[in-house]
């Protein structure tokens, strides 16, 4: 097995030959990757036979399966995101700012690739698929980490991925490199790894942010976990509040931009909450309250106490915690005490209290009359995403691939000193 | 001694005040600290003095007692960088990027503070000054913790600024927070602060610097370390390189933009090196070379065989490695290898060489026929500078306003949901 020090040198090594990269060349070999994914998909899916059988028999959740199996139906579809990235614009190079000092040099700021980009991922196999694309389309070079869980998958994927590349353009296949130790060991050292690591993306629970957002010594962007809220202000349009609260809440539970909690003004709770409360239930909702909120529906069914502890949490499931708040001062207070500065929501006619929300509330992406299931790369019109950033430093929101660039200063002169 | 947990709370609390102050107020509040600094020169200079004392007590050296004192000069520049930087324009709410989506939501990409901005640094009391007013600038708070031999003097200028901006705008002066506890225990509790920190900023030598980036689980962005080269190819204009050499090396010796190292090629070495040898000599420039360095230059004074370690070393001071290369991508190979990421020149008049070594070197600031001294905010034109980041994440090279800004998305819509 390759030592992780050795894989942090080839995707080093390989991420010099990434940059100088043309951009027909990083489209063609994505494009060729995509033909040799559907090419390969016996061998694939074979290989996640293995994984499925060893997941059973630990007993993993019919849910964990459905996300951890591969078919044929799957395979098109990493496919065709593969190919998706291929035709997106090549940032690298771009021109973002020139200027010619009084001297006479002249400095042009461009985009150029990070480097090396870890991504510490788990059981979706289609993530490695995923996580090359957009590394190789911004010509970066990646190590990838991905789940004990899918590691048959994840080894014959990047097999597949990297037999493409050789055949395309022998060496390049170094650019991808995915770690097949399990060990916490192995993913210790890459976290500390900084003389081949620039930037480290943690995709998936909680639990595995932490653990690199505070162990890691490589940069991190964190990543994902979103405590979405949704405020329905006195001034609200009840036609749009409910729709958008059924949809933030329901047309996807499991995921970062599903809205967790709502957030319902005093003046209008009383109008507003039974018509919430029976769209919801229709969609089999629990809904968790304070005390107003206990006192309109009383003896409702699916309808509990709120504690302390369901304002802070992320349920990714059918639980929705609801908080009276006697002014759009104090909605913006809890929501700033709550939020995970991911995506926060506020429904009203007022353009006032809108503008007034959008700029007091620390998150990301803030809404006005739209549902926070929009933050996505896709939806935002970025063509991909690498993830969804809830910090403020170098990417904040859906990550396109220029989050995946950084930039250089290039000053031409003709012999200038500094007096 | 308020506690650091404490000092986060309330610079956590002035940030959100800080994000929503106007343009004008943010202005007025810089150009009352300047003013309050030049009326309050006495008081910050008796407090000075107990530190200089201090020093001299230790044993300190002249030049770091140099760079400890203040004097009336030194004020009345530390007042002109404060009115300097009040007179930039305010990035805050900047429109990056707007879109409408095909489904009618528009959304709108803002610049807006990072919110909470914890800088860590060595020495001179100006630093105490200056990081307040970019902070303070770019609508951030701060928390500023120096070095134990400045404890008075920064005490004294946070107090005169704490006391105008709290004349000016009554609460404000929470934006600015000096920790006085000096013990190793603080600055941990400093770095392990994610939930009222939002970035560190080391100002000072590599040790610190270090530290930081190993312990801190805050984003970090590492500053400052300039192991800068100058190539001399064999198409270079010695008219030029010679002139460029002594400019990088000897202009300022102890700054992290400074010449520590030349790469010369092979063609042109026996030519070029007697004229570098006798520029850099009449500076009291010693010179640790090659063999081949040591066969032309042999019996020259105050010239040295190189080891390894010195083509590492940033020696900010009177002393430079020189390195043979048969190839120009002998010196690309060599200089990326040793570069800190800081700022490395080519001298050459072949265009072609020149592009190649501009894309291909690792580095913030690459530079053709220019001196390495400009890599500075101010020589930028940014008007300012937090640093010189010399990591790929976020910000790279000098850093002015921008570089303490994130963004937001602000979305706007009448109920759109995702389908």
């Amino acid at each position: 097995m390759t030592s992780i020090l050795e894989i942090g040198k080839r995707a080093k090594a390989a991420s010099f030959i990434m940059a100088e990269m043309s951009d027909t060349d990083k489209r063609d070999c994505l494009l060729r990757v995509a033909e040799s994914i559907v090419d390969n998909a016996d061998r694939i899916i074979d290989e996640n036979k293995k994984d499925v059988v060893l997941a059973e028999e630990r007993g993993t959740s019919p849910a964990m399966i459905d996300r951890l199996k591969v078919d044929l139906k799957k395979i098109e579809a990493m496919a065709e995101g593969v190919r998706q990235v291929a035709e997106l614009p090549d940032p690298n190079n771009e021109l973002l700012e020139t200027v010619t000092r009084p001297n006479g040099m002249i400095i042009e700021k461009r985009r150029v690739p990070i480097g090396v980009i870890g991504i510490i991922y788990e059981s979706r196999p289609n993530v490695t698929a995923d996580a090359f694309a957009l590394t190789f389309r911004s010509g970066n070079a990646c190590i990838l980490r991905g789940g004990s869980d899918a590691i048959n998958s994840n080894t014959a994927i990047e097999q597949v991925i990297r037999e493409a590349l050789s055949k395309k353009k022998p060496g390049i296949e170094e650019s991808v490199q995915l770690i097949k130790d399990l060990s916490h060991d192995s993913v210790n050292e890459l976290m500390k790894m900084r003389q081949y690591v620039d930037l480290l993306i943690p995709r998936g629970g909680a639990g595995l942010i932490n653990n690199v957002v505070k162990n890691s010594t490589v940069p991190v962007i964190e990543t994902g976990v979103g405590n979405c809220h949704i405020y329905v202000d006195k001034d609200a349009d009840l036609n749009k509040a409910v729709p958008i609260i059924v949809n933030a809440k329901t047309q996807r539970m499991g995921v970062c931009n599903a809205a967790e909690s709502l957030v319902i003004h005093d003046a209008i709770i009383d109008k507003a909450l039974p018509l919430i409360y029976e769209a919801l239930h229709e969609k089999n909702v629990e809904l968790r309250g304070d005390k107003r909120v206990m006192e309109i529906l009383n003896d409702s069914k699916d309808v509990v106490s709120a504690t302390d502890e369901d304002y802070g949490t992320e349920y990714l499931g059918p639980v929705i915690s609801v908080k009276t708040a006697f002014s759009l001062e104090e909605a913006i207070y809890h929501i700033n005490r709550y939020t995970t500065h991911h995506s926060e929501c506020i429904v009203t006619e007022d353009k006032e209290a809108a503008e007034t929300f959008l700029k007091r509330i620390d998150a990301a992406c803030v809404y006005h009359n739209v549902s926070t299931r929009f933050t996505d790369g896709f939806e935002f019109g970025f063509g991909a995403e690498i993830g969804i950033s809830t910090q403020k430093i170098h990417a904040r929101g859906p990550m396109g691939l220029n989050a995946l660039m950084s930039y250089k200063y290039e000053i031409r002169g003709n012999g200038q000193v500094r007096p």
